[in-house]
């Protein structure tokens, strides 16, 4: 199966770019015996750069263990000395396609054909410089000034970000504990024209399907085919941004105990292969998916290196774009990854990251467990997942959905109980209270030294008429705050729990 | 003296750009003791990466000496050590300031202050990826739909491919020996609104003032201020594209012998700083130039990074778009030239620069030296240069300036005696023959197996209704080659130029 046709949603830049003649030129410069004076590149011989060695962890290594670690030692020459280098310095270190360097652009074709399987044949990937360079040019291949975007009813700030300047407005979709609603979707569609008359339709999707930021939530495989379905209806480009696409892991189950440990099960690749959840990528029959994958979460983000994987109209023009917008990422970055990944395989990396998701998961059960000391926890609803009270009262101050992928946890707070809330509210007058409570509260914890993420940060942006709750179709009485789990150490985390009971208990009266 | 206030040269999505909220409650991280769920960033002790170790040159190495060189071992712990590390790989693997890593961003600043002097105070720089990603956020940050850029009349086709699909028009501007002519600026300017009835007036000029692509042509000071000087009258916005600054040297001295080697006089540092032509900057007394500086042909151009001058107003709105389009440049290349250059000093990046300035001369030298071998050449006008006449004729081919900078000569070929030109222009009908020739001698070199860059490539755009000869204001009976000379040996040059001294004593009928 190949994609469709595509390419009416382009937009008017994308559509004007021109192929760089220089660019074009490039080609004979590799006819055999051919004496260029064509290109404006600087001599290798006058770069400074001799070799390069990186120590990198082996893929296997048990990153829980304090035990010495076995180490690897990727070695770069400048000139390829043919002892299996994917890489040497002169060619990296040179201008050079902006597709990326071949092996490295090679391992990304491979990868994602081995873990995503595209539902159709021609697919191709292209390198970028991560995923936030990745959707800022898939905002200037697709989206025209004015355009609507679907997002998820919480949605990641850097992605607005690109689209609100342009005079782009985000549509925000219901969510469920299983992902964006598909009745939602179907009714915003359906709907659009007599609730928005006279407004282009909305035409791109962007979504975080898995460990979603900020809610933490993972889009089912079922939810992923009716989403898919209803964009092959109304003809709807889906951007899958997933960089936290393999810190999946197993539920949290509440109650079973300290979960401070991880079962290790001895690895094995199938079992790690079908432990992931299916990718849009996987029901993208029609070619209609824009994935961005990104080695930020599983290497490192300072690399700057990700892969866009789509139709071949759609790699066409967004290389036209790299070329006169970033033209290649870094030669350093592609070099040593490109070693890494060579010495570790596709099979290693796949190791890797299956190490790399018990860390995660660690992390999610000692923030987890912490609440748990801190806070009386019982189950509630799916949507509602834990429901949070203050310690011995029978007070609900949050819930949450405990998190199977990614690095957030994301607390609605119920406000209906809370006297300095009420009090704020009383005041408040034309001003949303919840707005004002948040950003006290929120003070009132960095005042004891604990940070989180406000949940207005994540609103979806309808225009400057659409802000308020009332406008903007959100909940009363409650506010919401990301908490990351992912960069504190254990000690820090049950240290900055504490400091949250105790903020929260002074809030609610009930200290 | 400050920077006077420019805002008013803001675009619509420049001024549109919001500061993002995580973005900016990462200040609030840095406070002490505080415990941060806030961040969505991966644990540095889940990197793969142990350490890194480089062996670059030192920075006085003879690099036209066959001798061993002097070597420097750069390495770079996963944290700081304090043995005077300008960074660790914790830290640059991380996500980081936009602005660029702190060391990094105050080596660029001090060596901008050292060497370009700016003649106002505030000033600020910022790390971008090389001059193609700083033009592209300039062109973002300043450009809209229609507007139309001043350009040198021969201009880089890369920088125009940013601007053509936005649908901008470039301005061509005359130029002789001293660079672009402040005379012809200044009609353009006077007389816009009787040219071009109802169309806004241009506000950006786009300048590659040092080596120019393609010309190689260097715009002296006294141009320069002419130039600033016009652009204060007129309110408009310099754009200082100067990759190929630092590769400036002495004049091409035909006819007194051949100068395949090169002086070395002693290395002096003020003598080297003085011998640099001055930069637009250096004249700027309202922070009106924007600068471009990148280390991509004095270092390597994978390193992807360069650095943005100009007023704080533009760098903050530079740096909003940076937040959200490229994020940082790759933290390995921070890493690695941040070690590179605290190893070397400004002094040692000096001298290392003015030993590269050498090796570009010496290939410059061969490749006048290897012409004057193949062809007559007589000294011309100052415009003209060079004029070089087929072996043994008084048949004029073509002629050049022999560059001071940079790594081009660009060819102007005279086709009024060539009779297979004057057949094509007889035949061509509506379409321009010198176009048709152009292709056609072009192919004729390939097919000798010597790579040229056509002239055309180079033709600024002016609108579809302007690109022939007539409607875009162009000489008949010319083309123009563009012949770069850094990246071949000596042996490849002077057979580069016996093919193309065979190829055109052919097509002129004197073989």
């Amino acid at each position: 199966m190949e994609a469709i046709d595509l390419r009416h949603h382009l937009n008017t830049l994308s559509v004007s770019r021109c192929p760089s003649p220089l660019k074009d030129i490039m080609a004979y410069m590799a006819i055999d015996g051919m004496i260029s004076f064509a290109g404006g590149l600087p001599h290798t011989s006058l770069f400074p750069f001799v070799d390069l060695e990186a120590t990198v962890y082996s893929s296997n290594v048990d990153l829980h263990s304090t035990a010495s670690r076995e180490l690897i030692r990727l070695t770069i020459h400048k000139d390829n000395k043919n002892d299996g280098q994917a890489v040497d310095l002169a060619t990296s270190l040179q201008y050079s396609s902006s597709a990326g360097l071949p092996w490295l652009l090679n391992y990304t074709h491979e990868f994602t054909r081995t873990v995503f399987r595209p539902a159709y044949k021609n697919f191709e990937v292209l390198l970028n410089e991560g995923n936030t360079d990745g959707l800022s040019k898939v905002v200037s291949l697709l989206c025209e000034a004015g355009d609507f975007i679907l997002t998820e009813k919480q949605t990641y700030p850097t992605a607005q970000a690109v689209w609100i300047p342009m005079g782009c407005n985000s549509v925000p979709i219901e969510m469920d504990a299983e992902g964006m609603r598909s009745d939602a979707l179907e009714d915003a569609l359906r709907s659009w024209d007599s609730d928005h008359p006279g407004a282009k339709r909305p035409h791109v999707l962007y979504t975080v399907p898995t460990g979603q930021n900020p809610t933490g939530c993972t889009m089912s495989a079922r939810r992923k085919q009716e989403v898919y379905a209803i964009c092959v209806k109304y003809d709807i480009i889906i951007v899958e941004d997933d960089p936290y696409y393999f810190l999946q892991f197993d539920e949290y189950h509440f109650g079973k105990g300290k979960q401070n440990g991880y079962a290790l099960a001895p690895y094995d690749e199938s079992s790690f292969l079908s432990s992931l959840e299916r990718t849009f990528l996987n029901f993208d029959t029609e070619g209609r998916v824009i994935r961005l994958d990104t080695f930020s979460k599983t290497l490192a983000p300072g690399n700057r290196i990700g892969w866009f994987t789509c139709n071949p109209v759609f790699t066409e023009r967004l290389l036209r774009a790299t070329e006169v917008v970033t033209q290649t990422p870094s030669g350093w970055s592609q070099a040593i990854l490109s070693e890494l990944l060579r010495s570790w395989g596709i099979s290693g990396y796949m190791r890797w990251l299956s190490g790399l998701q018990r860390e995660y998961a660690v992390r999610r059960n000692w923030m987890c467990d912490a609440l748990g000391e801190a806070f009386d926890i019982k189950t509630g609803t799916s949507d509602e997942g834990l429901v949070v009270y203050g310690k011995g009262t029978k007070v609900r101050l949050f819930s949450f959905v405990p998190p199977r992928t990614g690095m957030f946890l994301w607390w609605k707070l119920y406000l209906e109980e809370n006297q300095d809330f009420l009090a704020v509210k009383a005041e408040a007058g034309d001003e949303d209270p919840e707005a004002v409570f948040e950003r006290k509260l929120w003070k009132e914890l960095v005042d004891e030294k604990v940070l989180l993420t406000p949940g207005s940060y994540y609103i979806p942006w309808q225009g400057k008429d659409k802000t308020s709750i009332a406008t903007s179709g959100r909940e009363y009485g409650v506010i919401f705050f990301r908490i990351a789990f992912s960069l504190t150490t254990k000690e820090d985390m049950a240290l900055g729990v504490q400091r949250m009971a105790q903020v929260l208990c002074r809030s609610w009266g009930l200290a």
